[in-house]
């Protein structure tokens, strides 16, 4: 199922995509995609989706998920961007932490924040937690698995990188996190480890990927994380990024206002967000 | 004033501490310590402490704020500690960000993850925001503060520095952020860059600073985390430690179950923790 969220930023409400492209009201069975409900979706596989309301016009889409406590992120996972990036594969995953204040929805705008320069672009894999667990055998790890989706990881690479230290600074933006259009449960995603993956900027395409060049595999993040710090249903992973970000063009190409981002991840859904500059 | 929570966790009541040590329950005036509630505490300041509820026994304390979105720690800001690290004194604050659900209570035990062998104390002064901003002003900073508050900002050395970069992931284990016992307003907590701080393992002091000896000031860090994103109410700026961590002693003294760790600050009230093996 394809799940997402509808409405104005703060007061989305839950709906699901019905088989011929409509929206469907989910508020008057679950109170939000968060939490409990996360962690039994399958309940709600036996739904009438005939009976649900649909939604007219063209509302808004929120991020698919909400209440989420940890948006983390694995740094240089894709083999040919760590290389177009100047690094080597880390012996093991990367972990940062984006603001779950960037989180936005799939069109939200880019926002440069004052004083970016280089302003990026990510598309992503993202894991949508479930089912809460620590020391998660690997396994066990997709049974903790709520649903897949489409993440633009927005990065300013000076921030990241050229402000002392940790990469956080650069990844937590306002506005860097378009997350959904929907939440894909697993058994509609299908093989997650193989799907394609791309973003373009302005019409064309920057990146051009697939998930099956991951180093380290959405169930080893999910067990190797938990050693850390119990998952909540909610976290979000954002899997890393396939080659083509800005910062490995030569020369390096950033975003500035009037630009168009389009990325997408087959079967989960595409985004598309104007950038703008930011109106704070 | 000083808020406090109080109950078992995730079943936590917003109070108040008289003045005579008594907690107050406050769940009659306010929902709890979050969101709108936050931006407005200057509203509870008349109200009639004599007419709340005495709450009975010796119930556990919870954080003393919830609804956190970002929980922001600002590393190498004691220029002593930086030096007792190996570090210089950064040019810029860094940024790390805790996982939220490292957030517990004061007293909460302090949990040793499975493999850790260098998990370290840091006693913290917490700034809380109350009220929403961006690119805040340094001379406005302080009208954002909700109050101040005792964090121990729980490291584990190994998972911080040598797992393949970024501190996270050795700062965001569960309970690695005992925050509270109260959340003090800015006008009960007097002078809050001159505020003495200790940290204490098994009855020895280890920290024995002062939040005057601080390298970047509270309101500065305010202005310059709100240039990267939006601050909200419930955020947590934990702004770093004196000297006198475990990482720092000759030879290394790291935290194994069965100790005891002892920590305040000035004002902002103590907290105690047991050290246990993760139950998990």
């Amino acid at each position: 199922m394809k799940f997402l969220r509808y409405g104005e930023q703060g007061e989305e409400k839950p709906g699901l995509l019905d088989s011929e492209g409509h929206i469907r009201d989910l508020s008057g069975k679950v109170s939000d995609l968060s939490g409990a409900v996360l962690a039994d979706l399958a309940a709600l596989k036996d739904i009438d989706v005939s009976s649900l309301p649909i939604v007219s016009g063209n509302p808004r889409l929120g991020p698919c998920v909400t209440g989420t406590g940890k948006f983390m992120c694995i740094g240089l996972n894709y083999s040919d961007h760590a290389a177009e990036t100047g690094a080597t594969v880390p012996s093991e995953p990367v972990l940062f932490m984006k603001a779950t204040s960037a989180i936005c929805g799939p069109n939200d705008p880019i926002i440069v924040p004052r004083g970016s320069e280089k302003t990026d672009w990510e598309v992503e894999l993202g894991v949508v937690i479930g089912k809460a667990g620590k020391y998660i055998a690997e396994d066990d790890a997709m049974s903790h698995v709520a649903g897949f989706c489409t993440i633009n990881d927005v990065s300013e690479r000076a921030f990241q990188a050229e402000r002392e230290g940790q990469w956080t600074k650069g990844k937590s933006c306002d506005n860097f996190g378009q997350t959904g259009p929907w939440l894909v449960t697993p058994d509609e995603a299908g093989d997650y480890d193989n799907l394609k993956m791309w973003c373009k900027v302005n019409g064309k395409t920057m990146q051009d990927g697939s998930t099956a060049t991951m180093v380290y595999k959405v169930p080893f993040l999910i067990h190797y994380l938990s050693q850390f710090f119990t998952l909540h249903p909610g976290d979000i992973i954002s899997t890393g990024t396939p080659p083509g970000v800005g910062l490995g063009m030569k020369p390096p190409q950033f975003l500035k206002a009037g630009d168009v981002v389009e990325l997408g991840i087959e079967g989960l859904g595409e985004q598309r967000q104007d950038v703008i500059t930011d109106p704070a």
